[in-house]
């Protein structure tokens, strides 16, 4: 968490760090300005210290938002060092007036952010040219933000636990809608009228109802059938739902505008279930209590993911443990940490063996088994939070049937 | 546009380029995948060739939609590097296998994409350190990217006048919601029930509205007041709609789920226009048609800024050419291109002075004065195309008038 810092940049030897890049995807941005919208600009903070907040004129009553001490680039005087020395140089010499208004004058300097590679690739280069008194460090995964983000503080899980609120009520609604539909003669799942419900339909009526609870969607995945056996395919728009197909539904929102994530995915045969499909179903629920079980406070991540795979490859599943590249069977990760970011640390991997349970992590787990030449994906996952008793605690509390009945009532 | 890459590339003596990083934000990726959803992986082309997609094996059959020539990580053998070399040293080794792919036992490749800005500085290190055949080179703006998205082709423009009509069909929406209301006593904008009308219920209102066309709101603003006064303060949720005050409301959504944009302002005055906001208005509008009198095919860009700058000046108002720092009068550039990203080239800036208006470009034209003291901002902006003929096409046909009265009728 944030108050880490300080001991997380020591560890690092990082006398101060600038996170630069635009607004996007930026979650280092958005983690030290609290969710400010500031397109573009620069946040600096030595060890110790607090951030710094640089932006365009344009943006300073945004930045303000971010409660900490904030500057225009007019301040810095970039307008008259643009004008001088042009703008590759003015942004080099702008690095240095951030660090002096940090008070360092010297010293180890971490890049973070995110931002253009070949824009980082020259500007780097320019600093380490131009700076004798500064040495500017880049750095590999798990990074400071990496280890400062992999736990969350009480403010941060109080959102956390209101995205997963709302994001539960919305997939109510899902099931609630799809339910409200009936079967034509040929299987198809229709509206009162006899229209098809296709995916679109009910990604459509996703999207509506998450802004009704100030949340957006961020590639939501509805995916029937042999889509639904390669774990990112996201389902297409027109494909109409069958009954008896199962379809892989993962959910993804955040906080509108960008923020914090839920993270949860349900597995659903419409009106009935086809006995190979509830074969994969009962592994996958199996493997999802086995992970429940192996977990305690403090044990490495990765050991949840090894209970899986012994499980699943003693049903007799392909495994990316036994079959590397396999496209069948399990073929994913158990888990990931949850935050500003869809995909963050702790890790769950096999083959990433750093991260242990600590309190404040928010996590998935997400056993799932594909087969794509039988038209078939399975995927359960919640969302937990590790919290301070050590308990793993479920923040998606929504039923996990594979069996949606239709109603017909709408 | 695409066809000019070949050119593009061997001005800059780039035999090969590889675009990395994730998904958001990162229109490099977009435009070479044609909008295939896919999370991570590399596109790589030779000069002369046709983009190679590698992929996550997840996220294969996204991958396809891109019509590209796919492989997935295992197909290059990823796994097993993982398992050799470990994270660092066999993403270094999979960058070989990728220009081996396409063709290229040595030369000079570009690294274009969005990532994190720590990793990127570690990353290029190893592969330097690694590749003697290999050079890996950045690119400051004008990049590749930067001069092929500059020109739009035909499919490009067929998608960006469809943005377009849709987002304007939208603002009528939100012209006649908010026109619906009355006002109450006090001056406030309200509904039939005497409720308050505020700029959250507008904007609820508009991104309702966009996900009905399939569109997804970017940052809308919708700014009264003072806060119309920072260019870009987007407007606070609570704030209630009060009769007289201007109103910047500057609407720029994309294809939903990333693509192409569309950017227009206008600024309404709800049931009467005080004289001061009149004054500044006209200004902003002589300043729009003067700039749309200066366009002429092959005319440098920056020359319609200036004619705006000299116009602005002699009507008395600061601005960034003669105060560079200003918070006011008219503190920004008059216009920017618009494609895959929201602000792309060319640009109008007055100190960037190398684009000059070419068929296929998509620019906005954004004249604005900003009086925080005095709480009032005004800007005015449309996009449009330059066509084959050299002549300029506003898509943004929305009406600009100043006054929005209020009917009532809800």
């Amino acid at each position: 968490m944030k108050a880490d810092f300080s001991r997380l940049m020591a560890k690092r030897g990082l006398d101060a760090f600038i996170v630069g890049g635009g607004e996007h995807a930026n979650s280092a941005r958005y983690y030290l300005t609290n969710g400010a919208h500031v397109t573009g600009g620069y946040v600096v903070q030595a060890r110790d210290g607090e951030p710094l907040v640089v932006v365009n004129g344009m943006e300073i009553e945004e930045a303000r938002k971010s409660g900490h001490r904030c500057l225009t680039y007019g301040d810095l005087g970039y307008g008259e060092l643009y004008r001088e020395h042009g703008a590759q140089q003015a942004s080099v010499l702008m690095y240095g007036r951030l660090l002096e208004q940090v008070g360092l004058a010297s010293g180890r300097v971490g890049l973070y952010g995110v931002d253009d590679i070949n824009a980082t690739i020259e500007r780097v280069q320019r600093l380490r040219a131009h700076y004798a008194q500064y040495e500017f460090v880049g750095e590999d995964s798990p990074t400071l933000f990496d280890e400062a983000q992999r736990t969350k503080d009480a403010a941060e899980l109080a959102r956390i636990r209101s995205v997963a609120e709302r994001t539960n009520a919305v997939v109510t609604q899902v099931w609630d809608f799809i339910s409200s539909h009936r079967s034509d003669v040929s299987g198809r799942v229709v509206d009162a009228a006899g229209q098809p419900l296709t995916v679109g339909a009910v990604k459509r009526f996703a999207r509506r109802a998450l802004l009704d609870v100030v949340l957006e969607d961020t590639g939501m995945i509805f995916a029937p059938g042999r889509d639904g056996a390669f774990p990112h395919s996201r389902g297409d728009d027109p494909t109409e739902l069958l009954m008896g197909v199962p379809i892989v539904f993962d959910f993804s929102p955040r906080e509108l505008g960008g923020g914090y994530y839920h993270d949860m995915t349900r597995t659903w045969c419409i009106g009935h279930v086809p006995p190979h499909v509830q074969a994969l179903y009962d592994d996958v629920m199996t493997a999802f209590d086995l992970a429940l079980e192996t977990y305690a406070l403090g044990k490495p991540t990765h050991t949840l993911q090894e209970a899986v795979l012994d499980f699943f490859e003693a049903q007799g599943h392909p495994t990316a443990r036994t079959h590397p590249n396999t496209m069948e069977g399990y073929v994913h990760s158990l888990g990931h940490g949850i935050g500003l970011n869809i995909h963050e640390a702790p890790s769950m991997h096999h083959l990433k063996r750093e991260d242990v349970f600590e309190a404040g992590n928010v996590v998935t787990i997400e056993p799932g088994l594909y087969y794509p030449d039988r038209a078939v994906g399975v995927r359960v996952e919640d969302s937990f939070i590790v919290a301070e008793d050590g308990q793993l605690i479920s923040i998606t509390p929504f039923k996990k049937d594979l069996l949606l009945p239709l109603s017909g009532s709408a």
